[in-house]
C-alpha cells in the first residue's frame, strides 16, 4: 500500500523541536495528543538498528503535561490512579495508570511531583486534561489544571549515558529507572528522568519554556557527533520486542490495568499515616477483577512465516476457528528473525501451549504465546 | 515542502468506510478524534470545484458520538452548554459549544436528542467523552456515557438533495437546516440531519451499526452516477471561504464562544417551565465576557499577493509592528482569486478599516478584515 500523506494544519500542533525534526529529514508522522510525533527518519529498520547501537534524540513533546496545582492537588492526584503514590517524591516519577469508574484505562502516564502541591501528568494519547478538569469541576476542587509550556526531549540508546555526561558534565550511571535529577542549561535547569519508550536505556528531559528547545537540541547534536547521535523516535519494532504497551494501540478505555499486565501498579491500599484505606476512581471495579481474575490478558506473541505486512488494524486470533483475541501491534524483528507482536487473548488461551492462528492481511499465521517480552 | 507520510496504526482508528475511501484513491489524511479523516482525493483544488458543482460522499465517522443515557442525562446535557436547549427535540439537532469553568471552549459539537433521556453529542476533535465522564463521576450522576457504534456519512454539494431523493425516494427540499428525518435502509433506519461542514448544502446520516456502512456507501455511489458523485472530504478552501470554524485550528480551549462569534449560541437564560435561571459550566465567566465585551474576535481576512503557501502554524498579524492577532487557517481561493483566511484579532483592529499585515512563510502580506465570510 502506498503511504498516504498527512495534511498538517494548526490542529496537528507542531512542537518546539519540529523545525529541527524537519531538518533531520523526518519521513513519516503520527498524531499524538493533537501533536506531531515523528515515526520514521531513514526507515523503521535502519532507525531500529541505530537505536540499539548508538543514541537518538527524540522529539516526544507530544507526551504533553497536565499540570495540577493548588490546595486540592494531592487529593485529586490520589483519586486518579490505583497506584500507591507514597513513593512519589520530587526525586522520583512514577508510571501510574489512570482508571474510570469501570476500571477502564483512561491513560497510562508518568506522574511527576514538581514541588509540593504541584504535579505534572506526562500523558499518553488521550485528553487527560478534560478528564481531570471534569472531575475537579464536578467536585468543586480548589485546583488549577492546565497544559504548561513543557516539552519532552528524550535520549534513548546504549550511548545515552555517555551523551548526557558529555552535555552536562555529570555522572548519570547511578541514576536509577524513574529517578529524577535536575540538569542545568544556560540560566535555568530542567527535570531529567531516567525513563522513555524504549528498552535501550535513556533519559527524558522536561524542557520548561519553549524558547530553550532548539538550543538544547543543538547542544546534544554537537556533543553527540562522536557517538553517532541522530534524530529518532519511538520505534515500532523495538517497542514490540520490549513489550512496551502503547495506549490506543494495545490497550484502550475498554481494557483494565489487570488485563494489561499492570497489576503491580494497582497496589493502592492502606495510607499508613492515617490507617485509612485509600480510595480511587474505579477501586470497586478493579477489586472485583483482582478477586475474580482477568478474562483476557496482553501477551507477547510470535508469528511464523515470512515478514508480516504493516499492522494497521487489529488482527483476529483464532483457536480452532473460534476468535479468542486480537493482535494490535506487530512487526518483523531483524534481530530475532521472526514476527513479534502484542495482543490481547482470552485468559484460557494465554499460556504457551495454546495452538493459535492469526488472520493477517496476507494469510493465516501460526502463533505462539510468550510468557515474557522478547527483550 | 515534501508532504510527510502518515504511519497508520490501530491507534489512528480506521472507520467503517475506510476500505471504500482507500478504493476511491484517498491521497492524504488528517487525524480527528483518534480516527482517520480524509483531506484530499484528487487535489484540494479539484475537490473544491467538484464540491461546489456536484455532490460528494464524505467519510466523517471521526465526528464520533458521545452517548449519554439515563435519568440524569438531561440535567448533565444542560450543564454542558451555554446554548438554550428548549428547541432540542427529536426532529431537530443543535450546534452547541461546550464550555469549561473559565468559559473556554471544550468542543463545538452538534447535539442530537435520540429519544427521551438519550443524547448523542456529535463531536469536534477533543475527548468530550472524558470531559463528560469526569463531570458525571465528580457529581455521581446516574448516567451511562459511552461511544456508540455510530458513524456519520455526509453528502455535501448542490446536488445532495437530488442524491438523497434518488436513494430514499423522499422529497428533502423542505427539510430545514439542523432538522432531522428518519431514512429507511434495509431492515433499519437512520437519523439524517441537514447539516455538514460545508456551505454547499447537504446531509449527515448517522449510521448506527457498522455492518450497514459499506452497503450504504455503495448505494449512494450507484445512485449518484448520473450526478457525478465522488468521494470527498471537508475542503480546506471552501470551509475558509464559508467562515466555518474548525476546533483546534481556529478556536481552542483558550478561546471563549463570544470571541469566536458564537454569541447567538449562548442565550441560555430562564427555564420557562420553572421560572429559574438555568446555570451551566462557565456561566459566570461568559456573563462577564458578555458584559465587558470580548478582547479579541475571529474574522474572515483577505490577504493580497500571489497564492499563499500552506498554513501549518499560526501566522502573526501585525499593526505597525505590533502583534495584534494570528491567522489560523488560510488558502488561495480559485473562485475569488484571492487569499482567504480565518484569524483571531484584537477587538480594536477587527474592523475593515485597520491596515494589517500578516507574516507568512514567504513574506509579509497586506491584510483586510471582512465583516462577513466570503460565501
Amino acid at each position: 500500500m502506498h503511504t498516504p500523506g498527512i495534511s498538517i494544519t494548526r490542529r496537528l500542533r507542531q512542537t518546539p523541536f519540529s523545525k529541527k525534526v524537519f531538518k533531520e529529514g523526518v519521513s513519516n508522522f503520527t498524531v499524538y495528543n493533537h501533536m506531531l510525533l515523528p515515526t520514521v527518519f531513514r526507515s523503521v529498520e535502519e532507525d531500529y538498528h541505530h537505536l540499539k547501537n548508538a543514541v537518538q534524540v527524540w522529539d516526544v513533546a507530544c507526551e504533553r503535561q497536565v499540570e495540577i496545582t493548588g490546595p486540592d492537588a494531592k487529593k485529586l492526584i490520589e483519586m486518579l490512579t490505583p497506584r500507591d503514590l507514597r513513593k512519589l517524591t520530587i526525586d522520583k516519577c512514577l508510571y501510574a495508570p489512570l482508571t474510570n469508574l469501570s476500571g477502564g484505562i483512561i491513560n497510562d502516564p508518568v506522574i511527576v511531583k514538581v514541588e509540593e502541591d504541584r504535579y505534572w501528568i506526562s500523558i499518553a494519547d488521550s485528553d487527560v486534561l478534560l478528564w481531570v478538569s471534569g472531575i475537579a469541576t464536578g467536585l468543586s476542587l480548589n485546583v488549577r489544571i492546565f497544559e504548561p509550556d513543557v516539552s519532552i526531549l528524550a535520549f534513548q540508546g546504549p550511548l545515552s549515558n555517555s551523551l548526557m555526561q558529555k552535555v552536562f558534565g555529570m555522572d548519570f550511571d547511578t541514576v536509577k529507572l524513574f529517578s529524577i535529577v535536575r540538569v542545568p542549561f544556560k540560566d535555568t535547569s530542567f527535570i531529567a528522568a531516567r525513563s522513555g519508550f524504549s528498552k535501550q536505556g535513556g533519559f527524558e528531559i522536561y524542557v520548561e519554556n519553549s524558547t530553550y528547545a532548539e538550543g538544547l537540541w543543538d547542544v546534544f547534536f554537537e556533543a553527540g557527533k562522536s557517538l553517532d547521535v541522530s534524530a529518532g523516535c519511538p520505534n515500532g519494532i523495538e517497542r514490540v520486542e520490549a513489550g512496551l504497551l502503547s495506549y490506543g494501540n494495545d490497550m484502550t478505555i475498554n481494557d483494565n490495568p489487570i488485563e494489561c499486565g499492570l497489576e503491580k501498579f494497582c497496589k493502592k491500599g492502606i495510607d499508613w499515616s492515617t490507617g485509612k484505606v485509600k480510595s480511587f476512581i474505579g477501586d470497586k471495579a478493579l477489586k472485583k477483577v483482582m478477586e475474580e481474575g482477568p478474562k483476557k490478558i496482553i501477551r507477547s506473541i510470535e508469528m511464523d512465516g515470512k515478514p508480516i505486512p504493516l499492522c494497521t488494524e487489529p488482527w483476529p486470533v483464532h483457536f480452532k476457528n473460534k476468535k479468542v483475541g486480537q493482535i494490535t501491534s506487530a512487526a518483523f524483528s531483524p534481530d530475532f528473525k521472526t514476527n513479534v507482536s502484542l495482543g490481547m487473548v482470552s485468559i484460557e488461551y494465554s499460556s504457551g501451549s495454546s495452538e493459535l492462528e492469526v488472520e493477517t492481511p496476507d494469510g493465516t499465521r501460526l502463533a505462539k504465546i510468550h510468557e515474557k517480552s522478547f527483550i
